[in-house]
């Protein structure tokens, strides 16, 4: 794109957690949108372990966008993923929504910044002063530029940045949004980065999950973010679109050839 | 879907063109956004038959937003584009705006019915009078159901329609259109009937076109329509997206696993 | 704007219909979604002659998104409009959707061309063909340039265009579209082409139809379309969201002192 | 709108800001984008003065998309902010961007949160802990009923909640925003808080914020937001878009019988 006055995105860049490497072969992140408790995140990091996942994920602090919905465990929360990702052996990411948090996540492999923050600029420049992987998700309307220059506010300390795709907010109503593989295959040519696809946020369609991370491996990510619970009916949050264990099998099964 | 108050598009189909069968598997529809004579059409025709295309497009009546812009040969571009289409042995597939005009396309394979005329009601009653095989493009700001409706309007007499994802209209402004491959998995779990992907102007960025043909193949798709000309930088139209025989080799090269 | 390549659109024009000049102060168009029977459209037609409306409208052939939704009365339909038109001394304004049925429109005073019609260039090329006021209203995604370009096609040779705002689709899902002020605000600084903005569509709630008309008169609006029916709750087409003779009347006094 | 689950919203509330009611009858509030320094700052503030704004506004911390652009001047600019206000008898209106910034508010009478902080709960949550009157924009793309659940996020705690409508993000590209005037409407008749529009940054087109001025009042809202600066070609951010001290004079003589 000419006119993208942004010099740190261009780099590539490889990214190291633990044994794994973002950027080179496609990795899959799985677990439920939010811990809730021991047994839920100790099962549901069983689950995604034995189906071969890389990486554990689960939720903590929660951006809700009711004040009375379910606002996460927080702190414990964290420990509880932390307790299920060293039994199995796997790097944990979770999000943190707000700097003065960031004492919690000492223990996590890759924070995640969430769609709502892709443009808190005041947590952005604080990321830039720490050397932990960011895994930072493009905004419900974020243009790619802006989400490249947001990148470019953390890379101004902190080069280790995966964008995320999680969907766009437009017109169409039998999806909860628009997953935008086109800003994959974009971003493909325009950064070295790591670009990361999460299809259960981005579709909110548990039907059309695999197909799109099928279609997103093709268009070229680097990687799949998935939920995946142990009970999603019961979970308290996301119930409709985490997946169960024969239900993310089914997607690891069939997303092999894209890999 | 529930709600979907649609009984046609339900039923599964194939849809046979000469000795193809649209929606068994994948197929490729190539050729230039607009038929400008006949040197130009035969040696597109040439390019896209060696490399393996099933059917040839060709405009010939054009929807252009400006009253400036070339408007396309009209009749005599439909012929050049028969005669093309017989000597490379290629069915051919053009777009149709008026139903008065339906007369010159006796000889044509397949009509298009363009995204701007999605909602054209009037025209669809008139396809529903035939038995021709309509390819249906999504309109800019065509909501699913929408789509669906107006498949049904044509299911009403003529049981051959094809749907085609080209892109909605949102408000990023690196890419021309975005691409929704959402839909394209979203529709195989709702309509029996067969869909396409029309990535050249679903995304309007040539460097995109061949991961996001990869993409729609791999969430599901019927097949592809791509623009390529014998010599784009010289084209009347879309002289910016349209492949030329290396590009388009290398697409259709890297599509082979996808399909 | 800079680059807007088109002459015509930017010529000030008033727009003589009978006795009414559109462009030189406000008018208020109103009438039924649709004429659904004699005594419907002569009641309507009495309550706003009565509370000071200079034109009637009503729909005789409906762009209707299902196939299974009522067509409208056609042919039948202008004759009731007319009709009721000339019993109540008040010209008239219905939706043509194809060239074919022009034939019908000889009493019509104003042709009005929908929303999905906005880029059906085969109906704009014939429009440019006759001499009658045409109201050409902005696409569902129609972008500013698009609808002026769409305007030009009709100036090509007839110089009677009145452009409508009738709201565009948008994420907002607790209004049935976004009535877009800015757009009225913006053309009047860039063309001299009157400007009717339909509050009744462009917002899908009848509760905030009598600010919205209000306000479109403060960015400038040379008039307002608004759906009043004899009968709300039986009508056969958008019966939540037309207006009943008491709410117009409010209406109507509302928004005097901003004509 | 039913199934609105939020309670607190719907309280009719008038918010005291020194003698200013607002709620009561519109209000305007207006100052530079940025304060730059002492000198522009206080000419700015003579002028809005001057011609009857009620409240001065003036960015210190500065949400900017690029980190290569301004950033404002923080804790200074406050005090330089406070200083104009005090000269000139205007209570003061400026961005917070992170909670832990918040002790620098306190000389502040209204703390504006910008579009991409609506749905940055942890803010929010501070905001609930504080008594101060929090004037809350809509996000980029923010649903209504999500602006509302932000504000009923900080009405948890603190009743002092103004709505701020500042355009939503479409497809458009002839301005840069889209003000929605729907959401005002709709907004007086769901909930009891005042609601103040941003035209400025709604329309990003400088000759279109008067007529979106006066639609803005004539549709309800409760006041305006309008960016005016001693020297707009010299502002260090939005240039084009502020007004200089001739445009604001005009501006408040044509929306005088509006309000």
């Amino acid at each position: 794109m000419k006119g993208l006055k942004l010099a740190l995105i261009k780099k590539k860049k490889i990214i190291k957690v633990k044994n794994i490497e973002i950027g080179r072969k496609p990795i899959i992140i799985a677990g439920p949108c939010s811990v809730e408790n021991e047994k839920q995140i100790m099962e549901s990091a069983k689950i995604v372990k034995k189906l071969g996942a890389d990486m554990l994920r689960g939720g903590a602090f929660k951006p809700r966008s009711s004040p009375y919905s379910f606002q996460g465990l927080e702190e414990k929360g964290l420990k509880l993923l932390r307790k299920a990702g060293d039994k199995y052996n796997l790097p944990i990411v979770s999000e943190l929504m707000d700097a003065k948090d960031i004492k919690y996540f000492d223990d996590v492999d890759i924070i995640q910044i969430g769609a709502r923050n892709m443009q808190n600029f005041s947590l952005l420049k604080e990321l830039a002063k720490i050397n932990k992987p960011i895994l930072l998700k493009r905004g419900l309307s974020g243009k790619i530029e802006e989400w490249l220059s947001s990148a470019e506010y953390i890379l101004q300390g902190n080069p280790n940045v995966i964008l995320c795709e999680r969907g766009i907010r437009t017109f169409e109503t039998l999806t909860r949004n628009t997953l935008d593989l086109n800003a994959v295959a974009l971003l493909k040519t325009i950064t070295g980065l790591p670009v990361i696809v999460d299809p259960t946020h981005g579709t909110g369609v548990k039907e059309i999950i695999t197909p799109m991370s099928k279609a997103a491996l093709a268009a070229g990510a680097d990687g799949l973010l998935i939920e995946v619970h142990n009970n999603p009916k019961k979970a308290l949050s996301d119930s409709d679109q985490q997946l169960n264990e024969a239900e993310f099998k089914e997607l690891m099964d069939k997303i092999k050839k894209y890999k």
